[in-house]
């Protein structure tokens, strides 16, 4: 049985990690017979988002004690993980990922990776082992890993700000999976894409198979 | 195609609706070729509960809003559901559906629903439409119908409950659905056992698939 650790950023497309796409790596996970832990680093979210409005609330929220919202009470703080305990590393999508893992939603190809992830990726990275993520999360692989090849799906600005941080966009469709076989990266776009459940149910499930493949 | 109104009690098991069964109930709506409107009554949640500790916090969140986290979105006010639109009505689980949508969780067997919720099961119902409830939402069900059957599961105090509300309990173990075919009720015991995530798809997906058989 392999153990992935599920990297969140809160609970909820615009301010935390997107709960579809989350909820449905863990499906694909345990669908595959394997484990996983989630963990998120213990701060404060960048701001919270009213969901049905679209607008910035004065509330503070702690991304940690967000993301165990999806996690049902098992979640650990990131400056807990140790790269050997674990045979991979996944991210799912939502702003929470471009927020508050680091600062691309606001600064763009300029962005600066939160330490704790940064760290995390690269120790799983030096011990060989494949790193995923779905949706806009591959900014931060991109961001980590010059001259690497992800997808965020369509050509835009998320892509042309890609290549601008010395790595390569490919653009992909629903459910399609980019594998960087020189750096173990596995991309896919989910809502990046205009997309139903059923298509991220499918991308996500794609995803965790492809990078199973690989260990 | 059918569409069903999925009525939401918040984001996160503990104090609104159980994120996995929520996401998983719109996935299996939408794998069988259907479609789905997500409301919630737009009132105060009865607290909030730190899901890493499981404690009360002093915050103030709103049962609509955090809905609509998991409906990215596309969630609507339970005071706008009009039952001759839809084709079936389904409550996915977590403690905001005995929290929230009605006041189980305090006071057992006397508990009342509440106003809106009982409007929307009762104009469905009066329409002849199946209305399905998951994991702890069934006892709403129980509530509002005496002489109905329903399930929560294992044998103990809410199944107790249950019957001194003058309704049935009927056991079930991981993925079964029970059927008031007199009421056009389907339940299922979702995390009210000790599930795994792959149970829960399993659980939504036969509910659903049960409630279609019916449409």
């Amino acid at each position: 049985m392999k153990k992935f650790a599920v990297i969140l950023a809160g609970c909820g497309v615009f301010d935390g990690s997107e709960i579809h796409e989350a909820t449905l790596t863990l499906l694909a996970i345990k669908k595959a017979g394997h484990d996983y832990q989630v963990f998120a680093p213990d701060i404060p979210q960048y701001h919270v988002i009213n969901h049905l409005k679209g607008k910035v609330t004065g509330e503070q929220r702690n991304v940690l004690l967000e993301s165990a919202r999806i996690a049902r009470r098992q979640a650990k703080p990131l400056s807990q993980f140790i790269a050997s305990e674990y045979d991979a590393m996944v991210f799912p999508g939502g702003f929470g990922a471009a927020k508050n893992l680091c600062d691309y939603a606001f600064k763009g190809a300029g962005c600066t990776v939160n330490a704790e992830v940064e760290k995390a990726v690269k120790d799983m990275h030096a011990a060989g082992k494949p790193i995923g993520a779905m949706c806009i999360a591959p900014v931060i692989l991109a961001r980590i890993f010059r001259g690497s090849e992800v997808t965020v799906g369509a050509a835009g600005n998320d892509a042309a700000n890609i290549e601008k941080m010395d790595a390569r966009h490919v653009v992909t469709t629903h459910g399609e999976v980019v594998v960087d076989k020189s750096h173990k990266l596995y991309t896919t776009p989910c809502y990046m894409l205009d997309a139903t459940i059923v298509q991220i149910a499918q991308g996500t499930e794609n995803l965790i198979n492809a990078m199973l493949t690989s260990m």
